[in-house]
C-alpha cells in the first residue's frame, strides 16, 4: 500500500490516550473483561451477578404506566423539537414535587435539573467543581465511575472508608483528617453502591454537620432510591439541606428498572442560598448548555411516570429485592472463603469479604473473578474495581431462580478450588 | 440570617466560570436573549426564523413509521437495560446499511457510534483531538457549537472562509495558508449551516485533496444530509475516504424532523485504516465509556426509523423546504438593507447581508435583531452569532403561512427604520 510508513509520519492527528485511561477504571471495563473469559462452550445460562441492570428478567419489567407515558408522548407529536438545556419545565416541575413529598423544604422546578441519566448528573456536578486545586471526598468502597469522571477533568480525589463493621457507615474522622482548604465536596451513595447499605437519620445529620464544620458540599447519590428494605428507611440527604448545601442526585433508572432510558436529575437542596451565591448555578447552567439532553418525549412522558405510577408496582419490585437479598445472604453462609459482614437492607448489591488463602490457585479477588467467569459463566465483580481488594460486589437484584443457580455454582467453585487439608 | 458574610467566607467551593464563558458563544444563548426581547403585549404570533427546529408545524410532522419504531420498542420491553456504550449492534448496523447506500467504499458496524443527537458527536470527536498544542480549521460563518466545545477542552481554532461569490465554497488557499504541523483537522458543515448551499462533488474532492495534503482529518458535518432542493445533489464526504479519513457526523434530527430525540452518529470514513493506526478509535471508546449513551429504546427504534420510512415522507418534506427557500429568497428581494448573494439550495438556511447605512438607527446586525424581536415579535440570528458581523441567518423552514407573514414583518420594519432621503 502506498499509504504504509509514509502516511504514518505525515498524518498530523492522534487520539487523546487520557481518555482511554480514564475509561478503564469503570464498572462496565471490567464487566466487559469478564465477558471475554466465559466459555463459549458452557451451554448453562450465564448468571450476571456484576450489574445493576435487572431489566432484562420478566420479573422486573417496568410499569405499564411508563411505558404508556412514552407512548402517549410520542403520539402527541408535541415533544420532536429541542428541548432547553435544564430541561423542559413540566418535567422540572414533576421532578420537584416528586422528591419535595419527602423534604421539609419544598423544592422548586428551578431547583431541578434534568441530565441524561444519574451518569450525566455526576459527569455535571465534578465538571463544575473541577479547578486546579480542588479535591473532592469519595468513599471507598464506591462507584468508579466518580473516580473517571474526576481523572477526566483533572479533580483531585481522596477517599474516606466505609466501616463494614459499623452497617458500612462513613468514617466521618477520616473525613475531617482528609479536608483542607482546598476540599470542595463530599460524596455519600444512599442507599449504598456497592454495600447494600442504608444510612439513618441520625447518621445523615452527623455528614451534614461534619460537611457544614469543614464548609464542603455534600453530593448525594440517590439513584437506589426507595430501594430500602431493612431496619433503616431511606432518608434523602436534603432533608438537612438548611445545615450543609445538598445536590442530589437521581434517576428513574433503579426504582423504575429502565436503566437504558436515561432520564436523570440533579437537585439543588439549598434553602439558605449558599450554592447560588458560588456560582454553582450558572456553571451547570453553562455545562448543560454545551452537553447533550435528554430527549424531549422523555421528558414530556416525566409527569405521568413519577405522578402516576403506583404503590403497588413500587412494593412489588422491592419485595423481590428483598427476597432476593435474603436469599443471597443466606446462600452465601454456606459458601467456603467467603463472609459477608452484614445483610444488604438497600440497593442491588452487597460486598462480601474472600479469604483468598482457603483456595489452592487463586491469589485475590480479580482471579477469583475471572476463574469464576470461565468456569461456572457467574459473573460477580471483583471488590478491587470499586476500591476494595479481596472483596467481592454482588449484584442480587436477578430473577430469583438464577440466583439460587448462581448461588450453588459459586458454591461449587468455592469447594473444587478450596485446599484439601 | 446567621449564614450571612461568615459563610460567604467559609464555604470551600465555586463555580467554574470557564463552563459559563463556553455556553455564551452558541446559538441557544443568543435565541434565549432575544426571546427576553419580546413585547409582551404584541398579539401576533411569534415567527421564529432564528432556530433549524420546524418540529413544532403540523406540516412537518414526523413520519408515523418513526413514531411507531418508538412505540414498538418501548412495548417490546427489550430495550430498557443499559447499551453498550458506543451503541448496540442492530442499530450501528442499521445506521452503516443506511450511510452504504451513497457510499463507495461500504461501512461496518464497527464504524458506527451511535450518539445523543449530533452535538455528543461534534464534542466526542473534538474532545479526541484535543491537546495542548493542537488546533483545528473551522469555518466562518459556521456552527458555534464548534468554538464552544474547542473552548471548552482548550483546543485552538482557526477560521477559513466560505466565500459568498463562490457559492459558499471553502476558501481552500486560506486552508493551505492557516495550516501548520499542529493542525489536527478540518471542519465542513454540509448540506451548509449557515449558508444553505451544497458542495459539489468536485469541490469535496478538492477538500479531500487539501487534507491529504496538510495530513489532517476532515469532519464532515452532515446532520442536515439529504436536504437539498437546488442544482447540487448532496454527496457525502465518505465518497472520499480513500483520498483523506474522513470522520461523518449525523443524526436524524434534522431528515426526520425530530431533533429532540437526540439520536445522532459518528461514522468513521477510511478504507485505509488510517484514523485506527492513530488511536482515534480507542479515544472515541474511551470518550464514550465515560459519557452519556443514547436511550436504548430509541436505538431499538433505529433499524425501522431508517429501513422503513419511505420516500413519499422525504420527498413532502423536501418539497415543503424547497418552497419555503423560495419563498424567502423572492421574498427577501423586495427588502431594502438586506441583499441575499445565492438562493439557497440545502439545509434550512440562508445567509443575507445587512447593510447598516441605509438604516436611520440600527447600527448592526445585532441591534437589528434586537429591534425586530422587539418591535415585530419575529426571530432571526445576528450573523455575529455564526462569525459574520452585519449579516443575518435567516431560517426558512417554518409553515409557509408564518414565513409570508414573517417576511412581510420584516419589509415593513426595515422600510419604518430606513433614511428618509
Amino acid at each position: 500500500m502506498e499509504n504504509g510508513s509514509a502516511a504514518k509520519k505525515r498524518w498530523g492527528f492522534q487520539g487523546n490516550p487520557e481518555l482511554h485511561a480514564a475509561s478503564e477504571i469503570t464498572i462496565r471495563g471490567v464487566l466487559t473483561m469478564l465477558l471475554s473469559k466465559l466459555n463459549q462452550s458452557d451451554t448453562r445460562p450465564v448468571i450476571p451477578l456484576g450489574h445493576g441492570d435487572p431489566s432484562a428478567f420478566p420479573c422486573f419489567r417496568t410499569s405499564p404506566i411508563a411505558e404508556d407515558a412514552i407512548a402517549d408522548a410520542i403520539r402527541s407529536a408535541k415533544f420532536n423539537g429541542y428541548s432547553s438545556t435544564v430541561g423542559i419545565a413540566p418535567a422540572r416541575s414533576a421532578v420537584a414535587k416528586y422528591l419535595s413529598q419527602d423534604l421539609p423544604d419544598k423544592l422548586s422546578a428551578d431547583d431541578v435539573f434534568l441530565t441524561v441519566g444519574c451518569t450525566q448528573a455526576i459527569q455535571t456536578i465534578i465538571t463544575v467543581l473541577a479547578d486546579s486545586k480542588a479535591n473532592i471526598l469519595l468513599p471507598k468502597p464506591g462507584f468508579p465511575y466518580y473516580e473517571a469522571v474526576c481523572q477526566s477533568c483533572h479533580l483531585e480525589a481522596r477517599h474516606f472508608d466505609l466501616l463494614p463493621d459499623k452497617d458500612w457507615e462513613v468514617d466521618l474522622d477520616a473525613v475531617e483528617a482528609l479536608a483542607d482548604e482546598n476540599t470542595v465536596a463530599m460524596v455519600i451513595i444512599n442507599p449504598g453502591n456497592p454495600c447494600g447499605n442504608v444510612f439513618t437519620h441520625q447518621h445523615l445529620q452527623k455528614v451534614a454537620e461534619t460537611a457544614r464544620k469543614l464548609g464542603i458540599l455534600v453530593i448525594s447519590d440517590e439513584v437506589y432510591d426507595h430501594l430500602a428494605f431493612g431496619k433503616n428507611p431511606f432518608v434523602p440527604m436534603g432533608v438537612f439541606g438548611s445545615i450543609t448545601p445538598v445536590v442530589t442526585l437521581g434517576s428513574i433508572s433503579k426504582r423504575w428498572i429502565v436503566p437504558g432510558w436515561r432520564l436523570g436529575w440533579l437537585v439543588i437542596n439549598d434553602p439558605n442560598g449558599i450554592i447560588k451565591e458560588h456560582g454553582i448555578i450558572e456553571s451547570i447552567t453553562g455545562y448543560l448548555n454545551i452537553s447533550c439532553d435528554p430527549p424531549t418525549f422523555i421528558q414530556g412522558a416525566v409527569p405521568d411516570i413519577l405522578g402516576k405510577t403506583n404503590e403497588d408496582f413500587f412494593s412489588k419490585i422491592v419485595n423481590i429485592i428483598k427476597e432476593c437479598a435474603n436469599t443471597c445472604y443466606e446462600g452465601i453462609q454456606d459458601v467456603h472463603g467467603i463472609i459477608c459482614p452484614s445483610k444488604p437492607e438497600g440497593s442491588m448489591f452487597v460486598m462480601v469479604k474472600l479469604d483468598p488463602s482457603v483456595f489452592d490457585d487463586i491469589k485475590d479477588d480479580m482471579e477469583f473473578c475471572v476463574k469464576l467467569a470461565k468456569e461456572e459463566s457467574v459473573l460477580i465483580l471483583p471488590g478491587i474495581t470499586v476500591g476494595l481488594k479481596n472483596w467481592l460486589r454482588v449484584t442480587f437484584a436477578i430473577e430469583p431462580a438464577y440466583l439460587e443457580d448462581g448461588i450453588e455454582r459459586l458454591k461449587a467453585f468455592c469447594k473444587r478450588h478450596s485446599k484439601k487439608t
